[in-house]
């Protein structure tokens, strides 16, 4: 059956894969959609080459169906609606033995270091399957991947109802933060650049300025009543905006490090000092973010619909990574089924 | 009375100074020692011109005893031995509404932005001293200051028996930490460039390493088997030793930046998004960090003597601070009272 396949060197292409049954323990899973994220931006551009085994089959945010069970798997069946916590952890590091098994310091993470979700089936271990309600549209449940690590990143800032939130980077994961942070009873402001992020965000009805032009810190301290913000999520990468991170923060308060920085960055750590700021990492999820996700989603409060830009046929995946790399589209998924599903 | 005071300009002088009695809420104290630190050294050396009125009485690492009690002071009477925590707060600033006194937006820290320790008699209001028992003497008692340094820097990492901690840093206040920490049933290990300090501390019984010829995480990753240091204390205030803090800690560990760092610092924030790790501003200290180390320094379980290298007469004050600035000396004690005490 076919799938989309990195094949090394900046190439993509659509494949046609074996498909083996589902092992035991396994489901296999009939693919609905698969959204596109920077990670697939980063294997596609060829900065990942180390890590990938090529032809790989990328994409990690699926929604499906049950297409066929394994042996010993109990709980599901045929038809199910469900998406996958794209991680495998070897339970034996000092990570996991400490009970950080979504960090796991050998993990294997599907879609990059396995055969991922772009392809029309896909056998994944039943133990990171997530069921679906049905009530959420497996269009929208391809979101729960990154909500879930909007969840992620928000519960580990420890945010309070009523904080004030500054989201550094206005991209998928930077709004999701800002609509699961705005759930939680957070006052969210959106710092993003682009002015057509800008508009789509705004929209939301979330506060969003724009860093190049505005005085980031006046700003805050206004909006604060000159108290800083209580967090402050750094999700764009940018090193500027790393080294702001200080300036915008309460005393006392927490900065949350979402984005990949490729370099080191300069920090102000006596700004850190002086007022005993926190500064956290905060990668991928655990399991409680991939439901708390799924209930987000099913009950309308996260801006699903605002945050996915465009839904393409599984040849046109190369076209949807070029709109994303030119910074033409916010999320793009991949309509994995296509006409099988329709 | 006499006392030594920052003139300006890198001047250092003895001084006569008026001896006004205490005022309603205050304590008149007849001081014992004073101990000089960083702080101190960078006043004398012109660091700080812009903040400091001079002259200026400095000295903040205080022990002696009551010589008079102003109005409607309760709790205190002539004689008793005590040591001050020398921070005043607002009340009022964002800081201190949410609980944080200790770095009130508006602080004035005794000895650098108001009269300091360095003289006969100091008045202070009542509701900063911290009695002293009488089975601390005076001289171990001057320590109290420093060692609430080391107790919040080691309570705000959130260390637990049977961790591993890394003070990177062998100076008074890295020594201090790492005996609070060993008390709190940690192993620990220091790394210090000066081979003097590294015999200082070896001779405690703690663990110490030279970074500049010993590769640092390989140690670490030996010392630790392969986990990685729960905890990390940068003390140092050298752009390397930061640098250095995000490879030593395990997987959600935690970097507590100590020591003050003058220029904007790089950072691995790819690292610390990675191991998930946590970095903590620590400054200054508590009342109950006040009242925990008066109990450390009484029960003997910090190396006291092995952190005062040297006890001068007011009157040589400034060669101590020569002493000090050539890092010839650990940590000097100013004899104020002098023979008066004998
Ligand atoms: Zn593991
Ligand atoms: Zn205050």
């Amino acid at each position: 059956m076919k799938g989309a396949a990195y094949m090394g060197g900046g190439r993509l292409q659509t494949v046609s894969v074996d498909v083996a049954p589902p092992g035991p323990g396994e489901l296999q899973i009939a693919v609905a959609y698969c959204g596109l994220c920077g990670t697939d931006l980063h294997i596609v551009h060829g900065d990942m080459e180390a890590r990938v085994r090529t032809p790989l089959v990328f994409g990690h945010e699926v929604s499906g169906t049950v297409a066929a069970v394994g042996a010993g798997v109990q709980g599901w069946k045929a038809g199910d609606p469900l998406t996958v916590m794209p991680l495998v952890w070897d339970g034996t590091c000092p990570a996991c033995l400490a009970g950080h098994q979504h960090i796991c310091q050998n993990l294997v993470f599907l879609g990059i270091d396995s055969p991922g979700g772009l392809q029309l089936r896909w056998n994944v271990p039943a133990a990171i399957a997530v069921p679906i309600p049905s009530d959420l549209d497996l269009r929208t449940a391809a979101l729960v991947e990154p909500v879930a690590v909007a969840v992620h990143d928000v519960r580990r800032s420890d945010l309070q109802v009523g904080d004030h939130a500054v989201v550094l980077g206005g991209g998928p994961i930077g709004v999701l933060i800002a609509g699961v942070a705005r759930d939680a009873g957070a006052h969210v402001m959106v710092a993003e650049v682009d002015v057509s992020r800008r508009s789509r965000i705004a929209g939301l009805g979330i506060k969003v300025i724009d860093p190049s032009s505005a005085d980031m810190v006046a700003e805050v301290e206004r909006w604060t009543d000159g108290v800083g913000a209580d967090v402050v999520f750094e999700v764009s990468g940018a090193a500027a905006a790393a080294r702001s991170t200080t300036a915008l923060a309460k005393v006392r308060g927490t900065i949350v490090v979402v984005a990949i920085h490729s370099a080191a960055r300069e920090l102000d750590l006596q700004r850190l000092f002086w007022r005993e700021l926190r500064l956290l990492g905060a990668r991928v999820y655990q399991r409680s973010d991939f439901d708390r996700a799924v209930e987000l989603l099913r009950r309308g409060r996260i801006p699903a619909e605002a945050v996915i830009s465009g839904v393409v046929p599984l040849e046109e995946t190369a076209s949807a990574i070029n709109d994303l790399s030119a910074g033409r589209a916010m999320k793009i998924l991949v309509d994995v089924a296509g006409e099988a599903q329709a």
